[in-house]
C-alpha cells in the first residue's frame, strides 16, 4: 500500500493541525480583480467568492479549473444485520461493477464536469463490524483507510470530489452525526434510499444503541469515526484531509459524505476551511448538518443519492465561477463606464 | 428582415394559442426509462422531473441535450431620462461591443455549456419613449421587435436561453410585472444594478406612474409589453414563443426575462409551459415573480447581473439530468438488484 505521512490516529490528527491556510496575497489578488470586471460590484453574487476563495486556495489570484478529480470509495457495513436498509448488502459490489463500467449517475455528472470516477473498494467481503455491538472498525483498520483515502488523491488535480457506496451508510453516518453533535437519534436519521416508517424508527434505535455501546465516540471525533464510521467513510476523511494538505479545494457531497467530513472540523475547527457544500440533500439531516458547520449549499434540488452526484454536478458552478472571474474582461479592458 | 407568422399584436397571440403540447409518449416513454436507472426512486430529486419535462418537450424518451442556444437582446430605454438607473445609457453600447468581444459573463458561462453567444442589438440610437408620457412603443415596434426575437432563434437548438441588456430595463420590467400582476410599485421594484434609497423611491414612483399614463397596460398583457417594455424585453417575448413553436424548452433567466416571459403566460395561459427558471435572483422582486408564475428556480446564488448568466450558468444543470437519464444503466443492464 502507498504510504501515507501517518500510522496512527493522533499522527492523523497532527497532520491535520498542521494544515496550510489559504493564500493571503492570491486572495487579495482576486479581491482586487473582482472589482475591476465588466459587471456592477456583487452582481454574480455567490460566484464571486467563491471564485475569491478558490483563487486563494489555490494560490493564484486569477486561476483555472481544468483537472477536477472525483473519487467513490465503497465500503461494507456490519450494521446491515439489524435491517436498516431497503437494499441488500450485494448491491454495493453490483454498484461498483456499475461505476466501473460507467453505468451510475455520477459517471455521467462526472463526465459533464470534465472529470473521470475512480473507485476504490475497501474490503467488500469484510464488513466492518456492528456497531451496536462494540467498535465498527479497529484503530489499524481506521488508519488503513484513512490512508487509502489519502493515496487515492492525484496531487495534481485543481479540484476533488469524494462520493460513497455502502448499503448502510446512512445509518453509519447517522450514528456519526449524533456523536459529533449529540441531539437525539431521530435528529439525524431520514429514509436513506427509501426505508418505510418501520424502518425509520429501527435507524433511530440502532443510532442510539450505537452511542451507548461506544462511549469513547462522544468523547473524541476520530473515535467516532472509528467506532461508528465505516471504511468509506474513513477514507473519504482521508481524502479530504490529503486535499488540504495539497491546497485542493474540495467540494462536499450529501450526508454520509459532510458527516465524514464534519469528523476533521470537529477534530481541528478549519479542518474544512478549503471545502464548500456542493448541495443539501433530501435526507432532512443533511441541512441540520451543513447549519451546524456553517456551509451554505450551492444546489437544492431534492437529490439523495449519494456517490458523489450532489457534488459532482456542482463542479459546474464552480467551475462557472471561476470561468467569470478568470476570463471576464476589465472595464479599463473593455472601454465600459464604471457606474 | 426575416419574416414572422404574426403582422400585428392579434396575430401574434394567435401564435400563441396555436403552440404545441409535449409528446405525451415521449413522456411517458421517459418516465418508464427513470423507474428503470440504476439508483433507488426519486434519488436523484428534481434532476428527474427535469429530464421527463425534456423528453417530452424535444419528443424523445431518451434525448440528448447538445445544442444550446444564448441569445442575448439589447435595447434603449426613455424612462432613463427620469435618473432610475445608476449607470449612463452608453454603457448599453458599451457592453454589447464587450459581448462580441466575448468578455462579458455570459460569454464565460455559455461558453462553459457548450454555447456561443448571439448578440442583437435593437436600435440602440433609438430608445424606447419614456413611459411615464405615454406608451413606450407603437404597436409596428413592439412587432417589430417581436419578430427579431421570434427570427433569431435557431430552429436546430435544443435549449434557449435569452438576456438582456438595456440600461433602465429594470425598471421597465418592474412596470410590467405591476401591470400584469398588480400590487403595488415598490413590490415590484429593486435596487437593479445599484441605485441607493433615493433611487429605489424613483424607481417606484416612476413604476407607478408608467401605469398611470398608460392605462391600456392593466387591460391586455400584450399591450403592457408595448405601453412598458423595452425592445430588447419584446425581443425575449418573441425568441420564447418561437421556442414554443418548435417545441424548444427553454431557461428563464432573471427578473428582466422573465417579467417579458410573463406577459406571455398572462396572454395565453400554459404560453410558458416549456421553460423552466435558471434561478431566483438577487432583485427581490424576481422571486415573487417566479411565485406568481408557479415556477421554481433551479438556482439560488444571488446572481442580479442579467445579460442571461444565471440561466447560462443552469444549463449545465438540466444537462446534468439529461446525461443521467439518457447514460446511466438500468438494473437490467448492470446486473444490480432492484431494491
Amino acid at each position: 500500500m502507498p504510504q501515507a505521512p501517518f500510522t496512527n490516529l493522533a499522527d492523523f490528527r497532527a497532520r491535520l493541525a498542521d494544515a496550510p491556510a489559504p493564500d493571503h496575497t492570491a486572495t487579495a489578488g482576486a479581491q482586487s480583480r473582482n472589482g475591476q470586471l465588466t459587471k456592477p460590484p456583487g452582481a454574480l453574487g455567490r460566484l464571486e467568492d467563491l471564485a475569491i476563495w478558490y483563487a486563494g486556495w489555490r494560490g493564484d489570484p486569477r486561476p483555472r479549473l481544468e483537472r477536477p478529480q472525483v473519487i467513490v470509495f465503497a465500503g461494507n457495513h456490519g450494521v446491515t444485520a439489524r435491517g436498516v436498509s431497503a437494499f441488500p448488502a450485494e448491491v454495493t459490489l453490483q454498484m461498483v461493477a456499475n461505476f466501473k463500467a460507467g453505468g451510475a449517475a455520477v459517471n455521467q455528472l462526472a463526465a459533464l464536469a470534465g472529470a473521470g470516477v475512480d473507485v476504490v473498494s475497501l474490503e467488500l467481503d469484510r464488513p466492518t463490524a456492528d456497531f451496536t455491538q462494540g467498535p465498527a472498525m479497529s484503530e489499524a483498520e481506521t488508519v488503513a483507510a484513512l490512508t487509502a483515502g489519502w493515496t487515492a488523491v492525484d496531487p495534481s488535480a485543481d479540484l476533488l470530489v469524494v462520493g460513497e457506496m455502502g448499503i448502510g451508510n446512512t445509518t453509519s453516518a447517522a450514528a456519526l452525526a449524533h456523536a459529533l453533535f449529540g441531539g437525539a437519534p431521530a435528529d439525524w436519521t431520514g429514509r436513506g434510499t427509501g426505508v418505510d416508517d418501520a424502518g425509520l424508527a429501527l435507524k433511530a434505535q440502532v443510532v442510539g444503541e450505537g452511542l451507548a455501546a461506544n462511549p469513547a465516540a462522544a468523547e473524541d471525533p476520530l473515535a467516532a469515526l472509528r467506532c461508528l464510521g465505516g471504511r468509506e467513510l474513513a477514507a473519504m476523511a482521508g481524502a479530504i484531509a490529503r486535499a488540504r494538505a495539497e491546497r485542493i479545494p474540495v467540494i462536499l457531497d450529501g450526508f454520509i459524505c459532510t458527516a465524514a467530513a464534519a469528523t476533521l472540523e470537529k477534530a481541528v475547527p478549519g479542518a474544512l476551511d478549503h471545502a464548500v457544500a456542493g448541495h443539501v440533500s433530501a435526507e432532512a439531516a443533511h441541512g441540520r448538518l451543513l447549519d451546524a458547520l456553517g456551509k451554505a449549499p450551492l444546489l437544492s434540488l431534492g437529490m439523495r443519492l449519494g456517490e458523489g452526484s450532489g457534488a459532482a454536478l456542482a463542479i459546474n458552478i464552480l467551475k462557472g465561477a471561476v470561468a467569470c472571474h478568470s476570463g471576464m474582461a476589465t472595464f479599463a479592458e473593455a472601454g465600459v463606464a464604471d457606474g
